[in-house]
């Protein structure tokens, strides 16, 4: 922005100017009505609610949703650059953490000296998946697009040759996270393999 | 969803999978990009972060960050219903408020009874503008799109017919949350006038 406001200002305003790239960012999933490819500012705003909607299915110790909701409004802002790497491409994943990274240092980098050490620590920690917070965080970016799959006819599974085996290893993190909504999706995967819209090896 | 899951589970997910409806709902401000219409969900994404970025601005009592969030998560999706109302529509103003209870007694209402009253107090809170997170919430929602059509040359201004004063009357809340962000946002309007892309009334 201009410079009549202060820099500190200046830079949060360059922050909210810039990230608003995310919104065209596209996704591998459809939105539910099957009409286009989702965006990840949407995914964004749908994982947030997802995650207040689902928390109660959380174990102990039980993660706080305050946390768990920035780190998932700011967890895939690092796409601007680094575009959105589909969940089973093992090329795309090669490089990934380091384009991620570089991608990371840039945008957060836009803001001020200690809002960039604080987001930054979120995104950090929800990428490395340890903490309480990260891992519900991790569990729920998991399992959302599975309903999107489900709901669509599972297009992104069969058009990109996905079978049963690596969807369950993808949603591995829910079952340690949320034991009933694991059943929840392993029963989901059984009915999508019966509706025909994903392949059982 | 099908009668495999309990009934609680069941009335979530139909949640969620009936407010993705919102990514379809058009708003009348451009992304920053000028290409297309924002939707509603980006929006609601982007007005979350950007809560996140300026509460540092507000006066006290300070707002709970937690709360607002929430809220702005939740606060257009009876828009899903009601669409989304100008905010200079005038005619469209005069059954808004109808419109958006019905939209949200329908949509809050696939939840689970305790989740309805939750989720459907915290819409009601914003809507009423009147508690320190509600009033917060509400003035970066009238901010925010200031931006919008600051960096996208003024087009649904100008498309519009919007003058200066109307767009200071819109913002109005801002000023008793943040004096700081009302001040920057009176010097963004004096510089949209002098670029001739808002007209000064």
């Amino acid at each position: 922005m201009e410079s009549w406001i202060d820099e500190r200002l200046t830079r949060q305003i360059a922050f909210i100017a810039e990230i608003d790239k995310l919104k065209g960012v596209l996704r591998r999933t459809l939105i539910m009505d099957g009409s286009r490819l989702e965006n990840t500012a949407e995914h964004s705003w749908n994982i947030s609610v997802f995650a207040m909607l689902m928390h109660e299915y959380t174990e102990n110790p039980c993660p706080s949703l305050d946390r768990v909701i920035r780190m998932l409004l700011l967890h895939d802002i690092v796409e601007i650059d680094a575009g959105d790497t589909f969940a089973y491409d093992t090329v795309g994943y090669a490089d990934k953490e380091d384009r991620e990274l570089a991608a990371a240092h840039r945008l957060f980098g836009l803001l001020p000296d200690d809002q960039r050490e604080e987001w930054m620590g979120l995104w950090r920690e929800f990428e490395a998946g340890e903490s309480v917070d990260a891992r519900y965080a991790n569990a729920m970016d998991r399992l959302l697009p599975l309903l999107h799959n489900y709901y669509t006819g599972g297009v992104s599974w069969v058009k990109n040759g996905i079978v049963r085996s690596q969807v369950v290893r993808r949603i591995a993190p829910v079952e340690r996270v949320t034991p009933a909504l694991w059943h929840f999706a392993m029963e989901l995967l059984d009915r999508a393999v019966e509706k025909g819209i994903l392949i059982q090896d």
